[in-house]
């Protein structure tokens, strides 16, 4: 099958001969190819440019006959940084840019003068305008806005703008100005990962993804998962220790979002944060103990809005900052704000599994009637953290891997192109499938004694996997995989499996139940569904019931960032999910044990790669 | 008709022979007797001593036959503060103590502990437990509280105390203790008078009035009403100078209030606050220049909720201060707060008339389907400014005067007993009537030419009155009221009851239809109604439809303070009443000029006062 690589970016995909280019845009996650005319080739808006060719051509009239290099023109370049996951959602889901409600606002409004006959005061004219468009909730303010109120709202006739925060209970004024400034409202929206942080600067006026920026957690200083972390943070210094860590890492992602559109960080002026519920705690500087100490409540799951100055955000002092509501102790606001990014069933016959897999893996199964969440440990491997040569799904990490029949030639996709600098999850993930399926390893992940490869390399006493000679690579050191590596990378695909099967076995469906499963995690920007269920790591089940949403806690923040109607519902997902404990639950070992395989103990369970094993072994001998 | 004095305080009550003494006490405000029994003679409790008797008596059964002193036992005497006005209103007006909802609370709450079925976070069993009796508003909370929850609620078992704020929308924790804490809540109620400022500490658990204070508006050294304090604030600095003075009037107050109790100004955890629209515009260091330019707006009338640290109040800096909403430039919020005070008609029969004479006088009219706002330019006359040997309502005023027949031997009621220091509005208006009832002054207020007494002496060119010579003062210099003086004490109740007139001549009623007259002021404790109609201060109509308030725009304060509901229904108040603007009426000034006589131009419209002018002629000539 021809492969199609989208620049800028290099995003990959293979698909059939005779694959429109916009299909093939559309499989990989890049949905903002305008279409208006339907796809006609009438309105010639989906232009794009073909390396190699003199004329652009229209993305929804040619098919792809070969490998191909397609240029996007400059609006959809926007829709390739890095954690622009937003993208990969359905369109639907989003906020409608026409119709905001994000938690700070700029309002343009025009006062009407008071008459004799209507002596209103100013406060009461300015409110009457602001109800127009903004609900019923109580109106308030900080003294100094009253005080310029009078002034503000003669100088330009009438013309005013404010600034205006929306919590749960009330709209409040945070600035008047007089006329109508043009200067948008920006905001925050901030996933905080056990491994991973990102932040995204969002302009609140019309809802524009302005900059996404990425960076390790810094408490990784201090324990690669919750549970070490929670451990550290047993004392007050030590908790005061990991709160300025993961401040300093988020400030830092300000900085870096300030610099990049050359703003003032006092600018950003609210803040919508996703994390799990031990990320937030730390965060909060709430100690955490209570969490993993039976019966495991932490101390807040609907955190109320606080503001930047107490948090320690480096933005507006007194800007608005809320959190995700969260479910219990190891299921958090990440996943009620992932949860935003799916359409939940809403009849009882479609059962959906959304899985969340980043440090924990996180699941919730349900339907129009009950959701189930619960956790797993997966651990950092997928997001790059405790893998020899991992990285963060950032430019030069290998995020596709191809291994010929020969098993010494290797294809990378590496993001941004060039050379590579690491491996990222969605890497990992595909590298494991080809080390599987071209028999490098077994299916308990070591290599073959004699696998008849130069790549095969003695390191630190163990085999590894030479994916990039030194001469290839940005730092000129090999590109190794170590069986160590693999090892990794089995237990967490093994943990989430054995937590999916057990929550089902528990509402008593099987897997033929699912009719939709979503896929959300920091594994890069595009994990070939295929690749996971080589491995094991996903169900083996129709490739059309899958839906990869990216980093679905960022973009679920972002979308709560921008409306109220999406803040509320997320809210009542929090609320209507069923927190269950996997930890107490006796059958759990016995399902990871069984998962630790490739891709599983039970084939049966995966006929498909049973399939593919077998014509493999049939090519073979 | 005997007279009863009641001590400490020396009220005095003018009574026809045979009336009860309790009813004696509720005829001048004194309404907390305690007759558990109905006043049967049965339970003993309202037990007083009379001067002069071994034994006390029962004031429920005992008549009065001749002028007595009465002594209250020490629960009554409470009731004599100098401000105590709530003790003269309805006490079904009062909120109930037993289900207080305050602007600021302490909530002695069992929170249940999680287990491993009902494993709700500390944050969401909290909230659970406030639910229960502080209705639906959301709860939120400042970090430091989330950081000391789990702590705090695994301390006492369960057993906590949260201090809790409610504004228009939301309860906020403001403080959380392990245990149940015995020390109450504390908040402070203030009337903001163009003169006068009063304020009240309230203990928020029981609503017991725990001390009052009042003193002049430091302001008056920059303008003795509202216009002059109006220009004077003409620019910022200037605003910032009258801001400062009556912070420092208030935070004296305050700090007066807190050293009588031996607590912490910082204790008091919030503050209501009723005055004119001025005096808040000019606390809150608004503009307040647009109130006397057309069209006459305000910044405000409905006051958002803010921050003791924000307003400069010296109580705790988060404490929430609210202020009654006003309704227009020139009624403002000390009006709705003293329509808390009375019972509004619930038919359209009844048409009230609500008096407030300070500085300025302020009038509603209504039924239960209208009411009507307007205000008038009284003068501090009322609250002893402007008047030579003017004072407020304290110890040592005199409150009450007697002339006898011969023009020459004077009684005097001074509060607290002793010699005299001073007049105050209710001894001014007392002193008026009977200089005009015994002909030391003609119907334009000046002293006849030979009126036969030694009391009139010469002061700066002009004639006046000593009330009491050198050696009965405290001072030891004449208590002198000059011919000036009279003539700003006519010039105000002229004022008052021409601008009555004309709201009643603009809604098309005659003075008949009123069916109940509130009277509300800073003249003094007691204001005899009789005394005021003979002057030509409040209309000629049967006694029993007046009910004096005293200072209501405090007590609607301290009723606000304390509940929730009072608050609500002081706003939809405010939201009802029509402001009309008098000082644009043409007939306004012919109204005011016919009340310049005593009792007025027209003596038809005094029949009663009439009728004893006549009889008391026929007896001299």
């Amino acid at each position: 099958m021809p492969l199609v690589c989208f620049q800028p970016g290099g995003i990959v995909a293979e698909v059939p001969e005779g694959t429109l280019i916009r299909e093939a845009a559309q499989l990989v996650g890049i949905l903002d190819l305008e279409l208006p005319c339907g796809g006609e080739g009438v309105c010639g808006l989906c232009k794009v440019e073909v390396d190699g060719q003199n004329t652009p051509i229209l993305a929804c009239q040619t098919k792809v006959t070969s490998d191909i290099v397609v240029r996007l023109p400059d609006r959809q370049q926007g829709a390739l940084f890095v954690g622009d996951s937003h993208l990969l959602i359905d369109p639907g889901l989003l906020p409608d840019a026409g119709h905001l409600t994000p938690l700070y606002r700029r309002l343009r409004l025009n006062v009407p003068p008071a008459s004799v006959e209507e002596h209103y005061s100013d406060w009461t004219r300015l409110v009457r305008e602001m109800r127009r468009s903004n609900g019923a909730l109580p109106v308030t303010c900080d003294l100094p806005v009253l005080r310029r109120l009078s002034a503000s709202v003669r100088a330009a006739n009438g013309k005013i703008t404010v600034s205006v925060e929306e919590s749960v209970s009330e709209l409040r004024i945070r600035d008047v100005q007089s006329g109508h400034t043009s200067a948008h409202a920006l905001g925050l929206a901030v996933d905080i990962g056990t491994t991973t942080v990102a932040a995204q600067l969002v302009d609140l006026d019309d809802g524009a993804l302005l900059a996404t920026q990425t960076s390790y957690n810094l408490q990784l200083r201090r324990g690669a998962d919750i549970i070490s972390r929670i451990d550290y943070a047993r004392d007050g210094e030590r908790l005061e220790e990991l709160r300025s860590l993961v401040l300093e890492t988020i400030n830092g992602l300000i900085g870096q979002l300030a610099k990049s559109l050359l703003i003032e960080p006092q600018d950003i002026g609210g803040a919508f944060l996703a994390g799990n519920t031990t990320m937030i705690h730390l965060l909060l500087g709430l100690p955490p103990g209570y969490i993993r100490e039976a019966p495991y409540v932490p101390t807040v799951n609907f955190v109320p809005e606080l503001r930047a100055q107490e948090v320690g955000l480096k933005i507006d002092p007194q800007a608005l900052v809320a959190c995700a509501p969260g479910v219990g102790s190891y299921v958090g606001g990440d996943i009620t704000a992932g949860l935003l990014c799916t359409d939940l069933p809403t009849n009882n016959q479609d059962v959906f599994l959304f899985m969340d897999i980043g440090t924990n893996g996180e699941i919730v199964i349900g339907n129009a009637d009950w959701m189930v969440g619960c956790a797993c440990s997966a651990g950092p491997a997928f997001e790059g953290s405790g893998i020899k040569c991992g990285m963060r799904a950032a430019e030069g990490a290998v995020e596709r891997v191809a291994i010929g029949d020969d098993r010494e030639s290797v294809k990378c996709s590496v993001i941004g192109g060039g050379k590579p600098a690491g491996i990222c999850g969605s890497g990992l993930i595909s590298l494991l499938g080809e080390l599987f399926r071209q028999d490098v390893v077994d299916r308990s992940g070591r290599f073959f004694e004699s696998p008849g490869s130069g790549r095969i390399v003695q390191y630190e006493g163990r085999r590894a996997f030479r994916l990039a000679g030194g001469e290839q690579t940005r730092d000129g050191k090999d590109l190794l995989i170590t069986e160590a590596d693999l090892e990794n990378l089995i237990r967490t695909k093994a943990a989430i499996y054995a937590a999916c099967s057990l929550v089902l076995e528990n509402v008593g469906l099987t897997w033929d139940s699912i009719t939709r499963v979503y896929i959300a995690g920091g594994f890069g920007r595009y994990i070939r569904i295929a690749d996971a269920v080589f491995i094991g790591m996903l169900p083996d089940l129709p490739l059309d019931r899958f839906r990869y949403l990216g980093n679905s806690s960022l973009t679920g923040a972002y979308i709560a960032l921008l409306s109220r109607e999406h803040r509320q519902r997320m809210a009542e997902i929090a609320a209507r999910i069923t927190y269950v404990d996997l930890s107490s639950n006796p059958g759990y070992m016995d399902s990871y044990i069984k998962a630790l395989f490739l891709p599983h103990t039970d084939l049966e369970q995966f006929p498909t790669v049973a399939e593919t094993l077998k014509s493999r072994r049939r090519e073979i001998s």
